[in-house]
């Protein structure tokens, strides 16, 4: 379902050309006093059209909120914010049906609700979804920021250009400063990307990338062991993102091919706390935070729409066939999709921290 | 919390020196006939002592099921198994309360738990604690094979060594069978690998690994858009296996690297079925099934406990110090850890089927 | 929180006097065509002014159905409904936080979200919110009739007036059938009540009242035990009802002063099925259903708000005061309510339908 | 499922006859000492055999705890406990099988779980299930003591028999002392009670009862609105009391017959505290505790095992047969189910409290 949460809870609908899109948030304490211009600020940063790169298709999404709000205080109801979808040109979704894109929902999604899908612009599994989630994202995070919480990200890799990383031990607020225009930590990564993107749309093409996200200020001993660790949590929250196929905590994968000598994190007291020399296990063990920045890694695949011919079958006919992607498409959500993991990260230790100390 | 699940409900209770570890499992269908032997034969291969890579310490882990069963099958009623701990040599645990283990979860349980966490034997963060994973993770293969779906897991990489890897379109059970006595699919690989294990032993150290799981015979349409998606249940049982610190689906982290044309799953009808030509999506778009295998890679750190002086700090006196783990330990749990997998893969894919189909 | 179920989900939002009011549903299953109109019907069952009785304020409730509906039929994604509320009169609502209303929520809710609960019009306490539990009790009462499965409910007393009965046994869909303007069986006794209700209404009281519901077309299987059993549900999603004080199942409470020899539903076939001669149990027996009418009855206290003087406290200075409610209100919500107890069973037998069958 | 909670989790497993019989307990905070005589004396309250009139079956009923205390203290993992079920006489439970008891769960549990429901002594809808319940409502009520909050219970009514009744504003903890041998609070309802009992035995009959709870020092503001408000909680926990049939708070069905000035509870400041004159609301407003007692009633059909031949159906045959009950079974399961109504608002009201305040 599309819930996510036990004590924050937050459930998003809508489908890319239904009336409209939307999000309701429960768990927010009452009398949060929520700055409206922030949402619409951070929202406007998955929004289309902020760099050279990403698609011109205009999306207004100014949320209304509708309730749980009295004076711009939160008042211990659910909060349902919506963005109304303007009119949507008339095309011929009804080959989408029969003939699957590769690599899109299409096909499963056909199976699973048996063809009644809704299939215009991708119906629910657009990546317009994630707006409404950085609507409960951006609320989530100024309530973090309440608690001395700060949670950022950054283009960690497109097409196999590396930006610069955080520091595992020692990032900050600070570091969240991002590029003007594109959201990398430095000037020369972010140009070399943005021209691998334009190299890859001139091509008719797309690539892929990996953002990488810190969480600074969240204290020891959140979390729980096994099924609700704080990694399990996240990962649930991070998966929802379309396209998104790995995630990794601290030094992940790199991990797998350390000796223990080498990964193991060496407590030590700073400034009369206890803190690690190295945060390889990204500010979670067992489950639960130690105090250090917690740090992961999201893997997105290339937008599978591309504008080349590509193989598909006929699902009426189960014969093979072609099929071209018409339309202008992002040729790389990674750029847009940076505020959206700040989001789900964001309701993510929102729910962790909102849990009963003991559970 | 320590459950998972909805339509699937696993319960994992105990501590590595609790009376007894076990674990409540509710949803197997009614009349199900539980081959016994074979969850012992299944939960045997995460059992120490069967290389000459893994601890000595012996554990039965012979598990009683004391409700839910009648004459061999399931009665409906919620099953519960127990495994008896045996006794333990008394040892001074509390050192270990005041100066936590690097990378163990001595510290953040300390935290949450206030002190009170149960220190011996690494409490309810011992790896024991797959043992009863392993034994809700062998009925559910049981349940799925009936269905025939069929898991398989072997290990792809330890210390940088790695094994062949599962064919991402053509996998099938008989490649689910494993070397004598180690478990990757290439004798060779394998060799190298315990020759990797050893040497970090010898060292006093640990090393790490990857572990490759795939899930086939699983029709197109099961799982959620968003939240409930399949990554997102199986991230969440396999993130509840200790030691885990990334997951990624298919081409996970490479699709990052790849056009999208590169990418892309072009769809074949082959034996008048919808198929795809390669696998990068691990058998998932949209977070829901397409009908291909499912495959996934898990990264594990290496085993914390290395026998070599760390640093670390005294939580009473808040000053550095140096701390020496005693006993023996598993050089590299990932061995160990393959059929854990596939037990975590079982009850998510269970999970995921006997949900209501339509959400 | 405001949501309810696990197969089928319900969520509502909104409080009396924000932008809208409404409701998310997910679980129906895809394809399946809402007739609008009968929503629509059915709602009106439950706004004010249908009777010399309600209360003459118009609510126009016309829901818009934003997500989850492609031609008329569910598409999977989930079902949002909203309802605008209008503009309503400024009045001073602050001084009922100060004086709280005896017998309304206003005082714990003051307690509980710390003095932000949005008073104005009762704010998320409001039998307004009724109105969106009518939309998805609509629509489940709609998928329940394809399966045919019926549910109907009565006024069975007011003011210790009391209505006919269902038959335990032989109550079926024609005996939903209510006399017009007023939900009773029988008009004499719906006479009577009215009488009753505006004697209160001119005396600036109110009356309570009971309404029984039943549930015919069920098959015998559908529940758990102990805590996911038939009563426990149907329990759960009726105490969301404002105003339900108690709720008891077949005989219910006498059943507490018969014997059980008395008591006993005694099997017997009947067409070559499996019915009771009697149902005592109102088609439920160790939280299962029989096959038997499920039946029940809610107690509804009286509107609290009464147009006389009553005491009450000042929070701010902790001292005795008087408080008197003005505006318009119902005498009795009780006929209003029958729809509304027909949407809580709606919604709660789909849960239980919905839920895989073994759990 | 048998999962109660989400802040406070209880899972109850076992049958009847199974090997044992028991429960897992989440959210227990770490570091509580749990005073085990007291839980074994709590749960000898349940047991059999204290009176005259309750069934002579022998149940020791000695919990074993098996994980989540060390030294006598929650550890913060998950505590489980269990009870060996002895050795059971073998008895022809087949025969059950094929014509169900009436009022028993026979005929339900065969449809539900297709024929292979544990029959044994009643499998998992036995009475005997309670026992596991009292253990976590034993640990549930020493928690809420430590907090100020106390419950108790009493017999209101057995065949007709009054006792006398709470005092809905003034209860306190002292009220909660029970008659010696009979728990009623006067000595003369109890001998009255207990005569009616053994009359109804002596006829080869039953008769049921209604047992009345008060819960004291809970604050207002505990609870939410809708679907999560006091009363839904604790109906779904003392809905899973087998025989159970109807429940009420405060003046319940009573209500239904007032008028809105007779029941409005006024407020008034005593010691400056706000409280109310009156408790009709039984200490919840909108879902919400108001910080008076919270009171309601149990309604319990009589025992369905009676000594007298029964008209039933052979399930095989489909044709009407007789059956008759044989072995002992307690008149009126009404006295023993004391305790059991106690522990059942325990542990609901240990959820409530333990659940994050805002949701």
């Amino acid at each position: 379902m599309n819930t996510f949460g036990t004590a924050l809870k937050v459930s998003i609908f809508g489908q890319s050309h239904s009336d409209a899109i939307g999000v309701t948030i429960e768990g927010i304490p009452p009398g949060f006093e929520i700055d409206t211009q922030k949402i619409l600020d951070f929202c406007q940063r998955r929004a289309p059209g902020n760099s050279s790169v990403s698609t011109k298709r205009k999306e207004a999404d100014i949320p209304r909120f509708i309730s749980g709000i009295v004076d711009g205080k939160t008042c211990g109801a659910p909060i349902c914010a919506i963005i109304e979808n303007g009119d949507f040109r008339s095309r011929d979704y009804d080959k989408l049906k029969t003939v699957p894109r590769p690599s899109h929902a299409d096909y499963p999604a056909f199976v699973k609700f048996e063809g009644y899908n809704d299939i215009r612009g991708g119906g629910q599994f657009s990546g317009r979804l994630t707006a409404p989630l950085c609507i409960a994202g951006g609320i989530a995070l100024q309530v973090l920021s309440s608690m001395g919480i700060k949670i950022g990200a950054h283009i960690y890799e497109i097409d196999g250009i590396k930006d610069a990383s955080y520091h595992p031990v020692d990032v900050t607020e600070k570091d969240f400063k991002l590029q003007d225009g594109f959201p990398t930590l430095t000037k020369e990564s972010g140009e070399k990307m943005e021209k691998a993107i334009l190299s890859a749309r001139n091509n008719g093409d797309s690539v892929g990338g990996i953002i990488e996200c810190a969480v600074v200020g969240m204290d020891a001993g959140y979390g729980s062991p096994m099924f609700e660790g704080v990694e399990n949590v996240i990962s649930q929250a991070v998966f929802a993102i379309p396209a998104v196929k790995g995630i990794e905590f601290g030094a992940g994968f790199d991990t797998a091919r350390k000796k223990g000598s080498e990964n193991n994190d060496s407590y030590v007291i700073k400034d009369e706390k206890v803190t690690t020399l190295t945060n390889n296990c990204g500010g979670i063990s067992g489950g639960i935070t130690n105090g250090m920045p917690i740090i992961f890694r999201a893997a997105f695949k290339p937008t599978p729409s591309v504008a080349k011919t590509q193989n598909s079958v006929n699902l009426e006919t189960l014969e093979n066939c072609e099929v071209l992607i018409e339309g202008r498409h992002d040729p790389c959500v990674v750029p847009r999709a940076v505020p959206v993991v700040e989001a789900a990260a964001a309701i993510a230790v929102c729910d962790i921290i909102f849990k009963n100390k003991y559970i």
